[in-house]
């Protein structure tokens, strides 16, 4: 399907991309581009990729499929840079978290010079990074969002989707703006707040962790992930987590005032609302 | 160690009292009151207790050891009757999540009749509830808080601690108000805070959900508890509810803020700062 697959990034996603589509027989040749080539030699020797390149032109020489696995921040930065380095009629893809500042970048860029890029956000991981974390079936029944839009080269988003699909993934197709309201709802919101619920026991008193059951570990269990891609995700999807963020505070706003007033069965009837829609939901 | 057990209440915490008790041989007998003699049957058939009442006067008469495991709301209301069921030399605990209003109410019958009671609150639970879910095992490991006040027998604050360390518990001593804050800030807030965020994917847009991973269903898998015990907690414990939402919000606002102003080794540090607190923690 792929004569050369072009990676650029190789930590837990880059280096899952990889071993997956060697496992599955995608890609002739896998090439991997980053900044520290002692980074990319545990790969080498594995047999994950086929070659190892410290600098984006000469890694990307030929590649006909590029899979651009850097941290968020870097991404947007890196695909001018991308965008010189691949052949013209290569399909470029991301795996970034957040998608509409991505995609509006490729947008802009393909008015210079036309490129097809498609936006992909495989939402798998675990609160581990780096390479030795990578899998080769990290993608295996996880969902991955593609986020075409009108100007997209519907050859490209087919062997985008085939790609992912390839790999294991279930497809799911949003708009890029849509994408990131929507993580911000059910991802990046819920992180934040696993954060301020860590940090409102230490603001009461520190000692009542002593006191926290399983409960607590589940519910805060995602504010044990990397910071600094966190950051970058929060910085990335400003609006959607805005937007999340005041739908939160007026959700949890009615629940107090209800728990206020005391009456007990529209407090119950509100909780097995909410439980109910959860059991439908995903 | 116990001649007579007798127990109010045999849903899931109840009857894994009774299984629990049976499977360490702690009492000679163990009866169970409730209100509707049908829901006795089970325990009766599968050896769990050996006889059942309905009125509490019958089925405290002699009993040496009483644990109260109704429903949070019923077990205030109950002490009056349940002071004058059991004999004077009883040592009378509960299971309520929340602690601060029974163990007064006790406090204050204690001035009319002595009795020793002593609050317990076995951090045990599951999503589902009732007798077909209780289990032999359910204590084993969990964490029982106990909260003896300044009036409590010291002789029967030693015996519930010890009755809770016999079914596998490990035991810890808070005093009730500070039992209160602390499930408040652990569970309580973690809970409506997991409610709330279910409600905001559906103020957002319900479509949304189709995108929720692992991580969203991990940190709102509370929000599938049982609505009439969640109402209940919540109002019982209002106070320390208030207090916790309070220093959750000044922690969302205060992230918030953070984020907003970009400085990113500030909101790395900030987040590295609570994954560590996390990771120190329980």
């Amino acid at each position: 399907m792929i004569r050369r697959l072009g990676l650029v990034g190789l930590g837990l996603l880059g280096g899952s991309v990889a071993k997956a589509a060697r496992a599955h027989g995608l890609a002739d040749e896998i090439v991997a581009v980053g900044r520290d080539r002692a980074r990319l030699e545990p790969a080498l020797r594995d047999g994950a990729i086929d070659r190892a390149a410290t600098d984006l032109a000469g890694g990307l020489r030929d590649v006909d499929f590029c899979v651009l696995a850097t941290p968020v921040a870097t991404l947007t930065a890196l695909l001018p840079d991308v965008w010189r380095a691949v052949p013209s009629d290569a399909i470029v893809t991301d795996v970034g978290s957040t998608k509409a500042a991505i995609v509006e970048t490729a947008e802009r860029l393909a008015t210079g010079r036309p490129l097809a890029f498609v936006g992909s956000h495989p939402m798998a991981g675990s609160e581990q990074a780096g390479y030795r974390v990578s899998r080769a079936d990290l993608f295996r029944g996880a969902t991955v969002i593609i986020t075409p839009t009108e100007r997209s080269d519907w050859h490209a988003v087919k062997r985008v989707g085939a790609f992912w699909e390839a790999l294991g993934g279930r497809l799911m197709t949003l708009d890029p703006v849509t994408h990131d309201r929507a993580t911000a709802a059910i991802s990046h919101l819920p992180h934040l707040v696993a954060d301020a619920l860590v940090d409102a026991v230490v603001r009461m008193d520190p000692r009542f962790f002593e006191v926290a059951g399983r409960g607590f570990k589940d519910t805060t269990r995602i504010a044990a992930s990397d910071p600094q891609m966190w950051r970058e995700i929060f910085q990335e999807n400003r609006a959607g987590l805005a937007e999340a963020l005041a739908a939160f505070r007026a959700a949890l706003d009615g629940l107090e005032r209800l728990i206020a007033h005391g009456d007990a069965a529209a407090i119950e009837a509100e909780l097995d609302r909410i439980r109910r829609v959860r059991e439908g939901a995903a």
